[in-house]
């Protein structure tokens, strides 16, 4: 048995988590104390602005018009992104509720909707719970997931539309302090998301115990609804929210600074509020919905296996708590790491910004790698079986210290090859801003080759990992190597939400009219977030490969097939046509964009034309039709793609059988991955390929601008193309290989049950 | 045994091989009677350019000196192409003798060069050949199969660059008669190259055998070879080919149209002789040399598989045969249905030319349909057994029949459905092209979105043409079902090629300073040339996903594998990696051309600022110069992209083993289709997005235009991108997935037997 006793366990997880929770909060309230007016349109009143007690004041900063115009603004987006969440809870809403109950319908069809106990599949011997009970609790945790994701979403976006203005107030006082605000307020969405994600699963483990009591097969089973419920209501959340941000962003672009030549955020552009609350609904609630859906369901996928080994059929609780205990730790290591950037060190200068947030990922690497240690000596066995679809394998404690760790190590490594490749630092992104010296198409050319060859690192650092935890504990071990690379999801997450902050802060300044020198300080942290926001999405898509896997080894173990044999041809097919679905996604998504982007230019035209004084800056645009064309067009839009993802499996499974199942879903991972990535990468250098160039700072980057040269038009266009690649389609398809993953897990029972009929009329 | 008797079949197959070789040189002689002045530059003397005895002379016919003119671009044209190609052979001159060296010593180093025979694997009981011989004939067969390759590309350049400027001559005369001539000299191209492959490959086998003997499973082994050959040589053709052609392309078009604003093919223009050379190297010779190797690779995949089973066992030469036969048969049915297009059917308007192309494949797919059913009435046995994978399988005669008819069919569906994408005559061109009212980013957006789109049906097609022909007939079923589709490769060839001939046409009719409306008929030939260039990819992908498959089968068992299990870390490691393989391709490929087009600008810009009066038409350009640059960039930036592909299944399999080599084969093959499609789509479409601009027919169309608007700029650009894409990235991506399965197969002896270094280290 563990070291750790199961008393001391059940104390350690829910501590862990309010102290993220705390912590979260304590960042909040620092956050909290950078002063907005507050903006009450009821009755106009104004109260005092900013305080500055401790600081002397630097340039423009008790100019109280600009202050109010800050928090004007923030008050817009803010009332914006909440309008935009709430219209797409509602539909989110429809659909839990229907899918809840064909959650229940199928699973609950598999004994024909018996209420007798059954005798369980792998603690043999022993009595299970009816198959009615599963699909009832299945169902529960689905909404459980579900709910605690579109509050993990939300949350996000408070918390960034409460920053936004703060950031771009601080940057008045240096790059430092801006810096220090976006990224606590990165790190309280990155705590709370976290510590919620776990406290929420360790309490429906609990109160499931309740009914299963030693059923723990039955338990881990209804479990994984929770992962289904998380992702599929972050599929909506990326694919809405993408749809919007990209089509408002696009939109403002190609007329506002391709057309009319003005700045980007100019307040003159009518979708520019549309913009900024696209980048709250997308790149925050998506992401945060995201990352939440990988970490239940890389949990879940955990636990499910660990359920049938050794750890379920002996009721080793602790054992089987290993994957939230990995949390736990995570939690802790990545409050460490957080001071490190808050109050051990201090950003000075522009140039500071990104080796901190390095640093960052770097630390929270080498101590989670201690923490790692720790908990695998403490918390398991030394020695264990693991199931290995049907057999058992031999494991110790330490082979699973190393499943986590690589996982860990190899999220560092993506993250890192990102940033190589999307950082304007390096040469790949320079000699992409070189390619626009010949106009917009080399650029594209070269921007896409980039996007290409950022798959070929990471792919082979998903590969090592899985091979080694694959080899040293068969599925359990690439659960946990997921968790090990979301273990510091903490932080991942800050310095992830840190980039929409500061693209909105630098938004805000420039519809502030706030001086050049304090765009340029939040332009500085803008760049460094396209970089973090690229390496976020390849933490993302990397933890989705091992998760998915994961969850494919649930899925064929629970679906009872002994070997997925490409040389059969229910799975090759299904392997070339799960390998087709990212590209039937993306044309979707990237179509949606594109249209909507149609739609938004037209209007945004149709203002400028009609609205006299808009140009001059006498007469202000109708912000509000902008909104309503992003938010008509992602509801609308983001049915298709999710019905593509969520009716495959289920197509699949209920007309082909298990066999051709799986093969989608090997072949929907393959493929999904690398488009992923390419599309996330090349969106990520032709944004930051333009910022060189407008930033300057080289030489060759002063010969290639400045603003309005010929270059920099070209790299425009390059990055008005990468905006849906990077933050609709992109990011997107991480969720459908989990998606469709933890989707075919959940129903696996009824699949093998009663799947694939075709084959059996043929 | 089959009703057809051993002899017939020795009579039949190079009967039909020399009457295709007969109808080729009869259309040759049909061409040749369009005169050009013959240019002898020697001496200067050019003799009487056109005879025009049984037409009516219309416009611009007496013009002697407009076709001086033309004789002369030809012979620059073709001296260029010829050039290039001699210089290519050289390398690969040097990379077929160090590879069959290769070959030979992996090969024979087996058996410790042994030359001892051996108990046979298969065929039990009896002796064969030593696995020495196998080495020696393997490299013989590759030598020829590499030599057959290498003159399929050269004589269609020969003939493609013969007819270009016959073709703008007799666009004088009408749009029919330039059609005929282009379509005609795509027949030669087509016939020469189907006929030359069959007979090679039969005239190998039938000397093979004089030494082989009875030891049908060493002989059938060995010829596999010669698709080795005939695909490796396919591989530098495309990408070097396609390299030299894009590059060139892409350099003129962004000097010349985009910022000089003169045509396309002007004269004035330095990289124009270079661009129209690079059409007859890369899309004629490089697409020769690629249907060429799926052709061989699927024959021999088809063979190898019969030798270790009933047909080969038991010594049935006309069953073994079989494949041979189909092949025969597809070039009495192509004959016939060539008479369609050029005697029975005259085009009279533009709007004939694209259904009179798909009417081609339709009736050549009808005909075949009952031409197989003949063949394998007559040349098989009512019922035998085939191999599949260690065990028998019971097959009748007419399961074979819907083997290869499905693969014949899908091969129509995928040539009508990457029609429907890449034509302006439907509506996702149109809404490309529409697209660029908004300007370039959104043409992009919806350029890529739409190629992405396009994978769904081809892959749809192909899944059913695998399940069909898999279920019915194992691996033999799949290769026969790719032999299916490539059975009227005559066919699908003469329509292919009809497409850059077509372009080289337009450009000699703009660089002879011909009229406008001779301008706009060869233009509107060269717009259904892009559509039937992408269905020739189309063809030539949809095969090689087939003809992958049967190898990757035959390798299977060759290697003595039992199944490949993706819930294996060896094999799912393979996968993922294998399916990363056409990223890292297409990123070197992309690369090549963005850089090879950045060189071609700054040299056409210098020659447009140095040479004075070169604008105005008074100066010359220097020509050779960018021929060179093109021919240096392509013969550099062939190699890192051919090693990659090369080298993978050596290190795979020599140091991880069989089953990760299979796990790479079934990844690159599941995800280089896709990639391949969504690449020669989205370029097709672009192409084809500006011509409908520039063409203007209907009201849509000239709200766009004309030439030199926003739009058409926007349409250029996409066009640009999609250069890379369609002609370079794309199409080699199907020889990476072929060439690797085949080289796995030739090699698989090899690895069996000494590969999986690392994994037997640890």
């Amino acid at each position: 048995m563990s070291a750790l006793s199961e008393g001391l366990t059940q104390i350690l997880i829910p501590v862990a988590a309010l102290i993220g929770i705390g912590f979260a909060l304590f960042q909040w309230f620092l956050v909290s104390r950078v002063k907005v007016a507050s903006h009450d349109s009821s009755n106009g009143y104004k109260e005092k602005l900013i305080e500055t007690d401790e600081e002397e004041e630097e340039e423009g900063i008790d100019h109280l018009e600009v202050s109010m115009k800050c928090a004007e603004i923030q008050h817009a987006i803010s009332v914006g992104a909440t309008s935009f969440l709430f219209t797409e809870y509602k539909y989110l809403g429809i659909f839990m509720g229907v899918f809840g109950i064909i959650i229940f319908l199928f699973l609950g069809s598999v004994k024909g909707f018996s209420t007798k106990s059954e005798p369980c599949t792998y603690n043999l011997g022993n009595t299970c719970k009816p198959a009615l009970a599963n699909a009832l609790f299945s169902t529960i945790a689905f909404l459980l997931g579900a709910l605690t994701s579109v509050l993990s979403g939300f949350l996000g976006m408070k918390i960034a539309t409460y920053a936004n203005a703060r950031t771009t107030l601080e940057a008045r006082k240096g790059v430092g302090k801006a810096f220090i605000t976006a990224f606590r307020s990165g790190a309280v969405m990155g705590f709370l998301l976290a510590a919620n994600g776990l406290l929420v699963l360790y309490i429906s483990i609990n109160l499931f115990k309740l009914y299963y009591g030693d059923d723990w097969e039955g338990l881990y089973e209804s479990i994984t609804g929770y992962g289904l419920g998380g992702s599929s209501m972050a599929l909506f959340g990326r694919v809405g929210g993408g749809i919007y941000t990209k089509a408002a962003d696009v939109g403002a672009d190609l007329v506002g600074k391709v057309e009319r030549n003005i700045p980007e955020d100019d307040p003159r552009n009518p979708a520019v509020i549309a913009d900024n609350v696209g980048d709250n609904v997308g790149d925050i609630a998506g992401m945060g919905s995201d990352l939440f859906g990988s970490y239940a369901e890389s949990s879940c996928a955990a636990l499910f296996v660990a359920s049938i080994s050794s750890f379920g059929i002996g009721h080793d609780f602790t054992a089987m708590s290993y994957p939230l205990i990995i949390s736990s730790m995570g939690i802790v290591v990545c409050l460490i790491t957080t001071l490190f950037a808050t109050d051990l060190f201090e950003i000075k200068k522009v140039s500071e910004i990104e080796p901190s947030l390095k640093r960052q990922l770097l630390i929270s690497t080498v101590l989670m790698t201690a923490g790692i240690a720790v908990v695998s000596f403490f918390a398991l066995p030394s020695e264990f079986t693991l199931y290995n679809f049907g057999t058992e394998k031999e494991v110790k404690n330490w082979h699973l210290f190393f499943c986590v760790a690589i996982g860990l190590w190899a999220g560092l490594v993506i993250g890192y090859t990102t940033e190589y490749y999307t950082s304007n630092a390096y040469s790949p992104v320079q000699d992409v801003a070189d390619a626009c010296r010949t106009g917009a198409a080399t650029n594209v050319i070269f921007g896409l080759a980039l996007g290409y060859k950022s798959v070929i690192i990471p792919i082979f650092a998903i590969a090592v990992a899985i091979y080694v935890s694959f080899s040293l504990a068969a599925m359990y071990g690439i659960a946990v190597a997921a968790l090990g690379m979301l273990s510091t999801i903490a932080t991942g997450l800050a310095i992830d939400a840190y980039g929409p902050i500061s693209d909105n802060a630098g938004g805000i300044a420039e519809m502030a009219g706030m001086s050049h020198k304090i765009r340029e300080r939040t332009d500085a942290l803008d760049a460094a977030g396209n970089t973090t926001a690229a390496i976020g999405k390849g933490f993302a898509i990397g933890s989705a490969a091992l998760v998915s896997l994961a969850l494919f080894g649930a899925y064929v173990s629970r679906a009872g097939i002994k070997a997925v044999d490409v040389l059969t041809p229910k799975v090759f097919i299904g392997l070339i046509v799960g390998a087709m679905l990212p590209y039937w996604f993306s044309a979707m998504t990237m179509k949606s964009v594109g249209s909507a982007a149609l739609k938004m230019v037209e209007e945004v035209r149709r203002q400028f034309n009609t609205i006299p004084g808009l140009m001059e800056g006498r007469a202000k645009p109708d912000y509000a039709n902008c909104v309503k064309i992003s938010t008509d067009a992602s509801l609308r839009e983001m049915i298709p793609p999710g019905a593509l993802v969520m009716l495959t499996p289920l197509i699949a499974g209920t007309f082909f059988g298990v066999e051709t199942l799986a093969g989608v879903l090997a072949g929907s991972l393959v493929s999904g991955v690398q488009v992923a990535i390419s599309a996330s990468n090349t969106g990520g250098a032709w944004d930051n390929a333009k910022k060189y160039i407008e930033a300057g700072v080289s030489e060759h980057a002063k010969a290639l601008g400045p603003k309005g040269s010929d270059c920099h038009k070209a790299a425009v266009i390059g990055d008005t193309i990468g905006d849906p690649l990077k933050d609709t389609s992109g990011p997107s398809l991480n969720i459908l290989i989990k998606l469709m993953a933890v989707e075919s897990l959940v129903f696996a029972p009824f699949f093998a049950a009663h799947g694939g009929l075709i084959f059996k009329w043929l």
